[in-house]
């Protein structure tokens, strides 16, 4: 097998650990895509603090560069919803590029952008490409919360609750979340007919499918996360003020018609010094179940998930492939291309 | 499709639960198979504590019983080693009738009784059958490792440490961990010629496979645990001295030629009252990461992933088909048969 070539999109705190680790991995990377002026004309490895020139120059025209680069996969660490996501699949999907991507919506967004994920999914198989989300929530959120309700006779409820800092992920994700907004500020936004679909609501969407169980009631309710102290959020280079907003928590709820319910509280916020990021799931049944991570290093997780989903998004069929449909995921300890299935690519 | 046809397999503590688990799940059960002179031409549903009748006799002849009965697949809880678990497992191959089993070898035989595997494995692939080791070694020791191993960048060592209450599993399993024993009786047991593999090697030997590691070496050191008080084991019906042998612990570890390394700590040891069972692990990489399911309840966990697994062996090809290389276990919400792939049985 020849070595995979992978195209960076979007190069930014993400994708920078991402192209390390592609390196170290063997993927050869053919191309880099930043909508930054800052960027655009510069060195991938200047950008990303490799210490070392990688003699790819950043480009602003995602089209060119999947068209003429050559790339087996592009590896997406630009935005977090469907509606901004769909600019960058649909590059690739065209393009007939494979792609992973750490859009949180892209997960498992059937329920939540079915038109936008629809028309993906069709653009993939008419060029044969393959799109998939992943990150953090890939196996932490989902397949391995799946895979311990597999080994339950009886499930009455599911519960998650998971926290990651806000701080790891780069000034957009940092907007997204409200940081630095009053409580005013956040109680407008979250009333606003504009709010777009939870995160936990994809992971919840996965698990309910994965299951086979039928959605009855879905509720969602957001709380803001207030700063005890003035605080500092490091994406933003921004001072939070006492009482003001750090990120907040989604609590979604899925009740389904077969009496099995679950639960997810998802808080997204500027941590404190002695703050980590947890993942702790519950199961209520026969039996009952749980399952901790610890202080689980989110941001990384979520770099090792986008990089190691290649080689099974690449042996994929083509289409908009939810995470749950791909196999479990692998240690790979060699260089990504000798985990390719013949005449996969 | 039509509900799945199962024969039970061994009439003890085990297959006592997974009969009652397998009828919720709209398993008919069609023929029972005991060696126990107690329990031949008894009723199974009188015998596994449910309160009724299923109309099912125990039977000694197993191979009359798979051939007879329409069988689709035996459910095994016998023993541990695959030197005995040969004779159940070929019974059910030559009848071309799937099988799980909980004996603990079986769930990866391939290093450690490789004769009797390929042995199996060509039966299987004639007449049509899936043969699986499962059990709460399945997800728990293995799958949900593997999984979170495929979440690192890099691994260095993978330490895992757990434990099972002997008294769960009946008084051959509690023999086989030498309840009563002097610590002198153990050690030579332990220092004679005849001793069986140990569960942990199967474990490590399938993560490292899993993964698509080469072994370099391997050692394997066992120490007794002694009860500190006087004990009973449940199981054996049994007081046992302080001082005296309440199971033992090994500890395996596999060295790799890529340099990644397995340690696993297994006690299987009569309880005392404040005890648990854990499931804790620990990978040092980058990043490092750990994995806890607080006291998991082994018998539970076992019994669930026996039953659980049916849809997966049916679904499988033929052969000695182990259990890393089954789909990621799901939840069952539904009759049995409702997950079964066209064609498949």
């Amino acid at each position: 097998m020849n070595r995979i070539k992978a195209a960076i999109y979007g190069v930014g705190a993400m994708n920078s650990i991402a192209t390390r680790m592609l390196l170290d991995k063997d993927v050869e990377i053919v191309a880099a895509i930043s909508r930054s002026k800052d960027k655009v004309g510069k060195d991938l490895g200047d950008l990303t603090g490799l210490g070392r020139q990688l003699g790819v120059i950043v480009t602003d025209d995602a089209k060119a560069a999947l068209a003429e680069s050559g790339a087996d996969v592009a590896v997406i660490a630009v935005n977090s919803y469907m509606t901004d996501a769909v600019e960058q699949l649909r590059n690739c999907a065209e393009a007939g590029v494979n792609a992973v991507t750490l859009s949180e919506e892209a997960l498992y967004p059937w329920n939540t952008s079915p038109e936008l994920t629809a028309e993906l999914d069709a653009i993939a198989k008419r060029t044969g490409a393959t799109l998939t989300g992943t990150g953090h929530q890939d196996t932490y959120w989902v397949n391995i919360v799946a895979m311990m309700m597999g080994t339950a006779h009886r499930i009455d409820h599911v519960t998650g609750r998971a926290s990651w800092n806000v701080d790891d992920y780069g000034p957009e994700v940092a907007g997204d979340q409200q940081v630095g907004k009053t409580v005013e500020q956040f109680n407008q936004w979250l009333s606003g007919a504009e709010r777009p679909p939870t995160f936990g609501r994809n992971v919840l969407d996965a698990l309910v499918a994965d299951a086979g169980l039928t959605v009855k009631s879905i509720t969602s309710t957001t709380r803001p996360d207030v700063a005890a102290e003035p605080m500092h959020s490091q994406a933003l280079n921004l001072d939070v003020a006492a009482g003001d907003v750090i990120g907040f928590t989604d609590i979604d709820e899925i009740q389904t018609e077969e009496g099995v319910v679950f639960t997810f509280e998802m808080s997204g916020r500027v941590y404190g010094e002695t703050d980590g990021d947890i993942n702790d799931w519950e199961i209520k049944g026969e039996p009952d179940l749980v399952l901790s991570n610890g202080n689980v290093p989110t941001q990384i997780t979520t770099c090792t998930q986008l990089v190691n989903r290649i080689p099974d998004v690449i042996n994929a069929d083509p289409g908009f492939v939810t995470m749950e449909k791909l196999p479990r995921l692998k240690y790979r300890a060699f260089g990504f291309h000798t985990y390719l299935e013949a005449g996969a690519e």
